[in-house]
């Protein structure tokens, strides 16, 4: 690497830090908590305004996680600990449902609205709980944390817990979601309470166990593809749902495996998530107008979703991740164009200029679909992160110690 | 209306009828009918090639109704009644589960897929059992539908015996889909089978009853808007959901209810219709790129979902009919003006030239999104029931018999 590619990261973390921490985070400060009855609320129009106080269950612990782990890694600002305990403090009131399980969305004050079959309000609440445990020192929070993994584990991989929602009998299937997003808990989880073990293995042996799952059965090299829903031994189901690709989440994988590669200075775990690296960007980067797509299929064939070809926010952050990483990793060049592409395209569409943020949602050639600025689904998550994990990554010395996913 | 309109209408006639029997219907029998397991195959590539063997247990029922009424009303081509025998007895076969309901997805063989809460499966089913019993002279068809609208019925009003999306004890919701579907459906089987009692009450008291409550809880002329979902005694829901208006959706109920007022030269039915078409219109046109938005908020916000702005092919086709019918029985020029507007737009936007039929999902501005022909959604109905609907209603003197929806 040389003294221009240096300097060029030099201009980069701060810009990152600068949007970071003088643009997203006073905007959901300013818009997105509740001072009046706890947590988050994430529905807001492009200004801030909130236009719609349902709570996100999903928001309040990844919201609370981004808090936290700001007042962790970059400062003891007082106000990320308070934003950070409101949503930590709200789960524990309102989050959980008569049969355990954490809703899917409440009311402003906390009433129960909906509860899904998927457990993703618990790996959210479960990273959520670790980070603010290190951040306050609360020892339930700890303890939660674990317990929410625990949850998230059994219902998420116990044969037959979670109903499906296709007859399994007739096409049993699983996704590649729980397992990855299983690595990235056990990742966060490991770095703010050290390796414990949870259902009688560590952390870490999870992590592994995930990843070679990932790896046996959604990555296809006569495809060059990782899909996202196989067989249950990893055949192609070759339906509208089986051929469905979806570009941004495979290479937010790729990065939460090169990560642990790493940390762990293991080669052949690196190259696993450089190959997804690879596969996915030819599969997802938008030749025409740049960008990357929402759903791609297998075989070329039209996707079902009518959607498929917006630009939404979080494939891009994930994206940005994934080739910053790739090119702080392995130093070539070819990641560092394609990181290039991404940055370039994501700031010149995605930015609000007058009222700061992001908006989520484009069309194909980039221009804006809806002026929201968040919902149950866009919230201080996907894009704080990466702003926070390429700073931070820009600044440490190449090869050293990583940021946590 | 002056010679000129007449002459048009004659035009307008034989291109509705053209387009249906040398396009549409054709594509639908060459590409559409499972010829070895029997039943519609609807997920096709824009050249018709079947890309999923899934089935939709809706389009058995939508398939069937679509040519056993072509044989009932058009002409009685024995290749028709064949395709609506397949569709039924694919459903007598395979349609329903243990729990007497219909499955919403089944494989090519029939082996149960998806079943849903909601009961949309059943409405389609019935109006197909009722054509077919008319076309065929099938006893059981006629029992089947009447069993069908009963299950309907029971299932979409019965007080909680359709478990609710969103917890009804905090937030209750009733929708207006299953009044509106209620009418059509009664319309189409008092058409085929005469004015049976089921539950208690005709088909002409279940429509009243509908018609009643959609004007009831559902029509706001305060906003000038009709709304999709409202609280239990017809309150605003001031989130995301509550405010998603479906002008396509409203716009087929307008038409409904007009048809129900000309059948029985009722004006004040009629009036129903028109303001739901009058209002309903300045919210879904789309004054820059033309077509029909597929959703608006009720107060001007950002939409929850991402997909609000594209133009889908079935809201344009009911827009169609409700503009053509509404000129049709009053003859106001608006009217007139409307639907040349939505014809003119639909028919330079969706048919494909090369392949036949019409593409489905278009961006806003009136780009293909997908190549797609059909899906679990698209299938013979929506398009051959307008192009019918419309040729039929152009050639009746106005004010006489019109066909039945």
């Amino acid at each position: 690497m040389h003294i221009n590619a240096l300097e060029n990261r030099a201009t980069l973390a701060s810009f990152y830090r600068d949007t970071l921490l003088g643009d997203v985070i006073p905007f959901w400060l300013r818009h997105g908590l509740d001072r009046e009855h706890g947590g988050f609320l994430t529905a807001l129009d492009r200004d801030g305004t909130v236009i719609d106080t349902d709570k996100s269950i999903w928001f309040q612990g990844r919201g609370a996680w981004t808090f936290a782990t700001l007042f962790n890694t970059v400062e003891k600002k007082s106000e990320w600990l308070d934003a950070a305990r409101s949503g930590v403090e709200f789960l524990r009131r309102h989050g959980r449902g008569n049969c355990g399980k954490l809703y899917f969305t409440v009311t402003r004050l906390g009433q129960p609205l909906r509860m899904r079959r998927y457990v993703y309000s618990e790996s959210f609440a479960a990273i959520a709980n670790a980070a603010y445990a290190r951040a306050s020192g609360d020892a339930q929070a700890a303890d939660d944390a674990v317990a929410f993994f625990d949850t998230y584990l059994s219902h998420s991989f116990d044969p037959g817990r979670m109903p499906s929602k296709v007859d399994s009998a007739i096409r049993p299937m699983m996704s590649i979601g729980p397992l990855m997003i299983g690595i990235a808990t056990a990742q966060e989880l490991r770095e703010n309470l050290g390796d414990v073990v949870v259902k009688g293995q560590t952390f870490t042996v999870w992590i592994d166990w995930a990843i070679e799952r990932i790896e046996r059965f959604f990555l296809k090299p006569e495809y060059e593809a990782v899909l996202e829903v196989v067989g249950t031994n990893g055949e192609v189901i070759d339906h509208f749902d089986g051929r469905q690709l979806n570009p941004g989440h495979a290479l937010e994988a790729a990065w939460f495996i090169m990560h642990e590669g790493n940390l762990r200075n293991d080669r052949r775990l690196l190259g696993v998530g450089l190959k997804i690296l690879d596969w996915m960007w030819k599969r997802g980067w938008d030749e025409e107008y740049g960008g990357i797509f929402y759903f791609r299929d297998l075989r070329g064939l039209p996707v079902q979703e009518y959607w498929h070809d917006m630009k939404f926010w979080w494939p891009h952050c994930e994206a940005i991740i994934a080739t910053l990483l790739a090119w702080t990793l392995t130093g070539d060049e070819k990641y560092a164009r394609w990181h290039r592409q991404v940055h370039e395209w994501s700031f010149r569409h995605f930015p609000d200029p007058e009222f700061g943020e992001w908006f989520g949602y484009l069309h194909r050639d980039g221009r804006i679909s809806t002026r929201l600025k968040g919902n149950m689904w866009k919230g201080p998550f996907h894009l704080p992160r990466m702003l926070w994990y390429c700073w931070k990554l820009l600044t440490k010395d190449p090869g050293k110690e990583e940021p946590s996913p």
